[in-house]
């Protein structure tokens, strides 16, 4: 395998993992068993891609031609799960702790799946279609995170999480940019995570807002 | 351009526009940032179309072909944001005529997504599938509301809105009975989007009701 | 039509009516309108088959090609709600009953549509691909009614329903397992759909739970 393709597949990992951790703590808050657990950490890491490759025609989506994504959510789902049963009264112990590493994961999540959303849809043809490909970026980084808000019937946390889809789109358009003036992959790929990273820790820091009417 | 092709951009650009009318107007409703309402205005004005186009395999979806609609939508949305941003409490002082409106406007996307969601089907090969066409026209016509309500955390509208779905599904019945009977389609889809549209007043100001088991 | 087909029609036509049957009857609990309790069944009897379509490239889904299962269902929701307005408070006052009846005809909807989930896969040629045909008896079984719970605003029934996903990925397995053997297919059919249904109907009756982690 080339550098480029194990760049993509460690980057999909990461955010595989990371999306993975960011559902099943909330089916941990949520007090599902742990086949909800499992269903709802597949759902986030993996959702935003399979409509990101409906969009684009990749069928059956990738998740279903390669399994070591599924295989990452569904062990970093049991991993959690026996961690939560091993410790008692786990969650709600270390409820802030927990929020704090979710949210660090979760930003990293969304930073390589703002790279892979893009890659996907240069890899499907679409490299010249730039308002596409910012698009395939944002179902893949929040695609998966919408589902499991409307699965646990809450409002997306994207409506009220400083400035997420928009780090994701900034991202994207970063990478665009840069990889149009023919930079190298690699580097284009961890500058982009790092920004994505580095906006989203700093809104939560500094409490970034975006404007309201009222 | 021809006349039809002209016509058909004019009405699904009026669609696009109600739509995320509504989309915004919902957004104010439930005080959402900036990046909340344009993302309810796309997903209302844009949400219907992009599942039709998976249903008859149009990939990527229209929307990501042809920008004027997401920026109509777009656009849509920040004119009203910024309309409420300096007309002070805005969405409560004028909450009636708000509802009002979007209710007109809401009529007027129905009935021109009704017609561009059977055209759509026609443009497909599927012009033979009577069945089929309909179902599109439904699913563009109510498609984004439903996505509009899910994301708000609502019971979604066309559940309690009086003959809602049912406007739709009458007018592209009729559309489809004098299209095969070889009208012009300018005419056919003018009379389209009056019959939904009108349904829909007499509907709002006289309020139908479909029956109930109990 | 060769006994696979007719056993094939006959299977889907049962988990149809299954599902319509439940999907009504969620309507009826929310006091929906005719229209409603038609959009509800079609949804929950339909609404799997859709999704697992969109994923093995099946444009447009099968419920547009052939309308056999879309009148089965209509059929099944208006027979329903004729019997709630002939018979007054129908739903409140056989309340116990219906939900009853309702998990019985749901047990065995979810077999049926597990078995042609698997068949659909095979048929589209991915017959080597195991996980995904598992994964499309899964959202076949249990994608209609995951989008009726969304609709009418509560937490997906998979999430608490006792054992009801495990049930259909374990009826995959062995469906796959036994027709890699050579078996024939029609005894397969009736196995699987009798091992689902069995599951089901034991897990219900003696309450049996997933672990949860507190």
């Amino acid at each position: 395998m080339s550098i480029p393709t194990i760049l993509f597949i460690v980057v999909e990992l990461i955010g595989t993992v990371a999306f993975a951790m960011s559902g099943a703590m909330t089916g941990l808050k949520y007090k599902l068993d742990i086949f909800g657990i499992l269903l709802l950490s597949i759902t986030v890491a993996l959702g935003g891609g399979v409509i990101r490759d409906l969009l684009i025609g990749r069928i059956p989506p990738m998740m279903f031609q390669d399994y070591k994504y599924l295989l990452a959510a569904a062990g970093t789902a049991a991993v959690l799960f026996l961690i939560a049963k091993l410790a008692k009264n786990f969650y709600h112990a270390n409820e802030h702790r927990i929020e704090v590493w979710t949210n660090v994961f979760d930003a990293l999540g969304l930073g390589a799946f703002t790279v892979t959303g893009v890659q996907a849809g240069i890899a499907a043809g679409h490299g010249d279609n730039g308002f596409l490909l910012v698009f395939l970026a944002l179902l893949t980084g929040i695609g998966g995170g919408v589902l499991r808000d409307l699965l646990v019937q809450r409002m997306p946390l994207i409506f009220h999480k400083r400035v997420y889809a928009l780090a994701d789109i900034l991202g994207a358009c970063v990478y665009i940019f840069l990889i149009r003036r023919g930079l190298d992959v690699v580097l284009v790929s961890a500058a982009t995570i790092a920004l994505v990273f580095t906006i989203r820790m700093l809104a939560t820091k500094y409490h970034w807002n975006l404007p309201k009417a009222e």
